[in-house]
């Protein structure tokens, strides 16, 4: 079948995430027929570097060989078990890695199938908490420009109106202090405060994405926040929540971005990368402390009784523990280094671009942000369209191009990314 | 390993779903090593009959070699890319399928992974559709005694005071109707249509699970219900939201619990059965009229932009691809009959045990209240570990006993599972 012929069908039966589907009449949907290390190939043999690791998660390449061997043996054991009084090897194993990955106050797993679920079950966690203690804290706090996924409890702490405007009637009602990537971090700690004061003995709980705040237009802050965050976490007693779900397993340069920080967060939520690309799964790390609340006679009533069907799901967990295994035997983070110098290097030059207002790094992750383009010209579509007909896949954030680049990409696969890059914006918009 | 050294392990490091961890002090938490057809068996060569298909997901037995070996095929071609912008014949083949197999208003299919995310796309997109007109429609009306999920906004129409009470101050208000599995159907008709009348243009849909109320003690009501409030909220000029997440794919002896009602829902939400108990996966299937309503230029700001980054994972569309041929060349629903009958006939000897109060049955579900044994007894509890000492798997929600068996259990395995508990609940309780 051609292209043409699946988009066809396709668009015939299909509503598409995060799409206006009218935009399909003019923009290529395109069918992918394989993927392959740092491509993914449609059914007229046109390859694309995916340059934005589909989505955030594709780390290790597509149709990676150990990974499809993990998956297919796993199969062959136990696809999936009820996770309420049964486990298996494979979410153990992962369990335990992930603890002695994380800080020492992190002790404790708790599974889902995707991000937005692991932020509600840390906000209903976090709530709970104080509930089972007899206080009502009904107020969450995040940040300006935030996005921490699409669910009710997730998009109410998020700020990005995009995603969120519309369904204001039926949000429950949180608190944004401001972001340190948009004002200086002094003003944004002191607005804090002044938050978390006001709101003394009704917060339960304050959640960030750690260094980047991705859907908000790869808006980057510095780990030092988070460092004067936590203190203020503690000075009030409310715990932090670290949405680690897009930053986490390497992206920022560290395994996670809290090491950066020199911090422990009270909840870590992970997904993503965690499968390397394969399948859903989210986990949320918690510290004793946090356990402990819960632990108690069933009829007192204070269980956390949360839970989704494919719970620690074992195909995945046996994913992910390979994707645990690459991460050593490759030695990813301490290798990714030059990669990210390389970027560094190799991005300098949109600087002097007189449309380029900023470029931005942190670890794998690099934005550029246009300038003078209003937002209906829409001119990420021209760069994404550009860039397609060069084999290249980018997926701008309105008049934010960024790359996240699978860590498998050899140093002439990140310069052509780049390069092609920079041609389109420096000749074709 | 044997079973204890796993689960001390696991106990060390996991905060397992739905459960009060305390319970597994005396509860055996059960390391499963592998699963296989109607069975699972831990790291000691115990096996158990899995007569709750692994918590209403795995229908065609553990390790089922054709859905084994589908999954293998996918991983060589594409587990997963992008669902924004990219497509894949998995996906569209399933979706194709999925139409065709409903009822002909349901024409268009979103993605996700959960079915509580399935359950707040159906909701978000109700509510956007009358925003998109210009009409704030903030009220949702669901049934007494319902349960859709675990995120916020799917707990917001959930009725199970289990698992939504602790978290009320964090939750959008909704209406709940009477439920015709607790009072007669003529009563819960007229309680809707109050409902319906006194908030006239503030509800934008009415959700259900239709035939049976699961994590409601397994309560059920007649197809005639749901034909009569089709009509209603044709009246009133509401959406019909169908969450068969539990139900659908054959489990009330139909394929879809709305074939015996003989209607078309606005919105259709599936998921567990739909990969065979495999992977999460979920979809919503809606009507063209609402997806119309979000087709515009993209500057309109009218756009549905909900997403996951596993939106349309390959893999798990490949594997739903396997079990709806399973469904076809086996012909389950046909050959369903004879076992559902078999369990009709089977349960009859329970109804005269003085501790049961009712035997109820819908398809291949059947549920046994038992009566006179107080909440804080948790005779539930003694049930599912004399069954467990009998080699068969059954979870009581409370006081009720239920049978959610998969479709591959043999006449013998369907004898034991009721004959087991049978003994148990005549001779131990």
């Amino acid at each position: 079948m051609t292209n043409l012929e699946l988009a066809k069908e396709d668009l015939r039966y299909i509503f598409h995430p995060c799409s206006q589907m009218k935009d399909y009449e003019r923009l290529p949907l395109i069918p992918i027929k394989k993927g392959e290390g740092a491509y993914i190939e449609d059914f007229e043999g046109n390859r694309y570097l995916d340059c934005v690791s589909s989505w955030w998660v594709n780390i290790f390449g597509h149709s990676n060989k150990e990974i499809n061997q993990a998956l297919t043996e796993q199969a062959q054991d136990l696809a999936h078990v009820i996770f309420a009084g049964f486990s298996h090897k494979p979410a153990i194993d992962l369990s335990r890695r992930l603890v002695q990955m994380t800080p020492e106050p992190l002790q404790k797993v708790f599974f889902a199938d995707n991000g937005s679920s692991a932020v509600e079950i840390a906000l209903k966690m976090a709530f709970q908490f104080f509930k089972n203690r007899g206080e009502t804290r009904d107020l969450f706090v995040s940040l300006n420009n935030s996005y921490h996924g699409e669910t009710m409890g997730a998009l109410a702490v998020s700020d990005t109106g995009l995603y969120k405007d519309i369904y204001q009637d039926l949000l429950l009602k949180t608190v944004q202090a401001k972001s340190p990537s948009l004002v200086p971090e002094e003003e944004a700690l002191k607005d804090m405060e002044r938050v978390l004061e006001e709101n003394r003995d009704r917060v339960s709980s304050v959640i960030i994405e750690p260094l980047i705040q991705c859907a908000g237009s790869m808006k980057m802050y510095d780990p030092s926040y988070i460092t004067a965050l936590r203190s203020l976490c503690d000075k009030y007693g409310v715990f932090l929540i670290h949405d680690e779900i897009a930053v986490g397993f390497g992206r920022t340069g560290t395994m996670f971005a809290l090491e950066q920080a020199g911090i422990s967060p009270d909840f870590l939520c992970l997904s993503k990368g965690i499968t390397g690309g394969y399948l859903p799964l989210s986990v949320v790390l918690i510290t004793d402390e946090i356990y402990q609340a819960f632990y108690c006679d069933y009829n007192e009533g204070k269980s956390f009784l949360d839970s989704h069907s494919y719970t620690g799901n074992a195909l995945a967990c046996a994913v992910a523990n390979k994707v645990l295994d690459i991460f050593e035997q490759d030695r990813v983070i301490e290798k990714n280094q030059a990669k990210i110098a390389l970027i560094a290097q190799e991005t300098e030059k949109f600087r002097k671009l007189s449309n380029v207002a900023e470029v931005r790094q942190r670890g794998m992750v690099c934005a550029i942000e246009l300038k003078d383009y209003p937002s209906e010209q829409r001119v990420g579509l021209t760069v994404f369209q550009e860039a397609l007909k060069e084999g290249v896949y980018i997926r701008p954030l309105g008049n934010v191009i960024y790359f996240m680049p699978p860590y498998i990409f050899t140093e002439s696969q990140l310069r052509k990314m780049i390069d092609v890059t920079y041609t389109i914006v420096k000749e074709k918009l």
